[in-house]
């Protein structure tokens, strides 16, 4: 296997299903994980599985952010590998949408997204390295209807993702936005015997990010779509 | 002249520039136009010019827009155009942003859209008609270095217009999303003799704005962008 | 109404439909109107009714485009204006396309267009002035299956059309590229008066390319797109 | 080192470069490589280091195309990962393009990996898997001035890859566009030892093609593009 070219990950918004398996595959690889959700109860056993740190931090909050990250500097050192997988699902009719959930909604995928983002990039800056993974939706690049708060938030998330790709790039730090074109396998989400493969296991969407965290600099990508092999699209 | 199929509209967001060229061209063809900004101490004279009513509204307060569009209704009816027009510019590195101004910014550009969006979408419905245009910028489909929270409130504006577009389009209603492609024309950007027409003409602009507004529902546009015939993109 | 800023215009593989209301829109607003298609048959009764001239040419021979550019100014004028309409349409599995139909399909939609466009810039750059329109498809930005070959060449028209107004904007030729995003009305192709208004009328298309060749330069679009109201996309 | 799924190759339009590497690559991980190329005098030397076979063949001719896949299949069977290199680059003014060498730029970028992709598909559909790769660059979305002929070819094959991905996905194949967006590291292209890394190394863009060849099928990329960490895009 290559040597993996990062010891540290702080994931945020973790939780079951990709944030897990990527998890999983970072801790194979010896990289030191910590975990963050604004509930953490649902990660113990995860954490208990593979080693990791879990932290309790709201990603919209700038104060509980900043903590964050001297929590798990203070645990496993500045995180090399930052990965955003916080997001803020909100349907309804336009006209119908609460807007104090619509604003969470927005601050939970986008601003939250920011926050991090930002952490991340003044500790990474000084080494001259890291890498930031944002994760996207099909939202992040189609509004459908009666998903607007959801959309705002992904749309918002990858123009941080492009923003910051094109200002950190150049020294040295890969951001990458990856879209997730399709419904991932979970508990909630079993697969159909009669449609293999048409929900995205998570461990195969991790495996990507894996790829491109071992991507050379010379031929980075800065975003990457995956889907099931049946998916429209 | 084409007779003109709506008779009001509210600006929101006005200020000189753009909104006062539209608001002129609306005036001409005999429609009522609002404006609202948070200030509307620099509204006066277009006001007093064209006619219009000026109310101050924080497009960003769910209450402060919902009596906007009360008192427009009360005085002009309920807009059959609706207009939003603010943003929220910030630069600078990423590492330095002031997360409370990138709040701000999102709040400013984008969810202002999303709560003038969902009234107007509540007034228009009923109707069965109506227009909401949304005034994007470069930044609304290319993220810079630097710029980082102008991206994410334009994206997620970008966002909302999609997602409006798809839900309230078949409902009669036109949402339009333009991407203003470079500098516009003002007092403090003024023509460079030796570079003619190399900055956006407000006027011009607003004449495309008119253009979708008159377009036959067969044939709706939903994004349009304009740039100067030398800018480069 | 506005003065109109050209006075003649050659539409290249011009038939029924929306060729026929760009004639008539433009010769309305007292432009001479040169129309050409491999078979002109079908042209009669438009050419007679406004008293446009007809010729017949293979837009995707070099020689037989030279010709009609030669023809056209020769009767009347150089045109101001280009509107390049022809498509390759064909449809049918990967697997069992016939290359011979698939060559000949991206022929008529992109290198034909290619031909047009080198023809009108060669005329155009030296009067520092003039529009070229093309007409591109849902399928200029996404490649459906069982439509390779019509994707291949309005895609490939889309490239051409974004190289063409980098190229010659800055020397005064408006290049715009039109993305029809559904079923344009026709003899064959009638209204649902269930559904009404849920295909393009050819008039309201062409009242959009009009409102672009009257854009002032400051503010010119590239691309725009139109589709009915009702249009999922 | 996992499992490679596939066990031969064809890479047509194969050259020093990219097609090298993705040889090496290939062949390292034990899979036949067939290279074919118009003149293969170039590719002698990797054949004979990779142990692989060549074949003289012109891409936009079907013949030719049809050719190559019988002796292909002959010398070590129906190739289930097939990969297009081939492109034609082709510079200058629009207006003094040579028409005739803009149609061969067409063939060769667009045309011929549509026979390429008709061929392998009419191999891998009856066995229910495959993979196809079609190399774009930066010209695949963005139609740079003076550079007409070779965006209409390169949109045109992103074109082509889309229709064939929702085609032939859904059949079992893995249909990939790849955008390389920067100028890869060649004998010409030497680094600047100032500026490490700013061009692209053709074995970190062959990576990520192997990446894309191992993904699961319930998690396949569509489109990914490559830069340096330094490009401006």
């Amino acid at each position: 296997m290559t040597v993996f070219p990062y010891s540290s990950a702080l994931i945020v918004g973790a939780g079951p299903g990709l944030s897990a398996s990527l998890a999983r595959q970072l801790a194979g690889r010896g990289v030191k994980v910590a975990l963050a959700a604004r509930n953490i109860d649902k990660l113990s056993r995860l954490a208990g599985e593979i080693g990791a740190w879990m932290f309790a931090a709201d990603a919209a909050q700038p104060a509980s952010v900043a903590a964050l990250f001297n929590v798990v500097a203070a645990e496993i050192g500045d995180p090399e590998v930052v990965i955003y997988n916080a997001s803020g699902r909100l349907r309804g009719p336009l006209a119908e949408l609460d807007p104090a959930a619509v604003e969470q909604a927005i601050a939970v995928s986008a601003y939250g997204g920011f926050l991090v983002c930002q952490q991340a990039a003044r500790r990474m800056i000084p080494q001259g390295r890291g890498a930031i993974l944002l994760t996207g939706a099909t939202a992040s690049v189609k509004g459908y209807a009666q998903s607007a708060a959801f959309a705002m938030g992904k749309f918002a998330l990858r123009g941080l993702a492009q923003s910051a790709a094109r200002e950190l790039g150049p020294k040295g730090i890969h951001v990458a936005h990856f879209i997730i074109d399709g419904g991932i396998r979970s508990e909630m989400r079993r697969e159909d015997p009669a449609k293999p493969d048409a929900t995205l296991d998570p461990d195969a969407i991790a495996q990507t990010y894996i790829d491109v965290l071992l991507q050379h600099r010379s031929a980075w990508s800065q975003e990457i779509e995956v889907r099931p092999w049946t998916e429209s699209f």
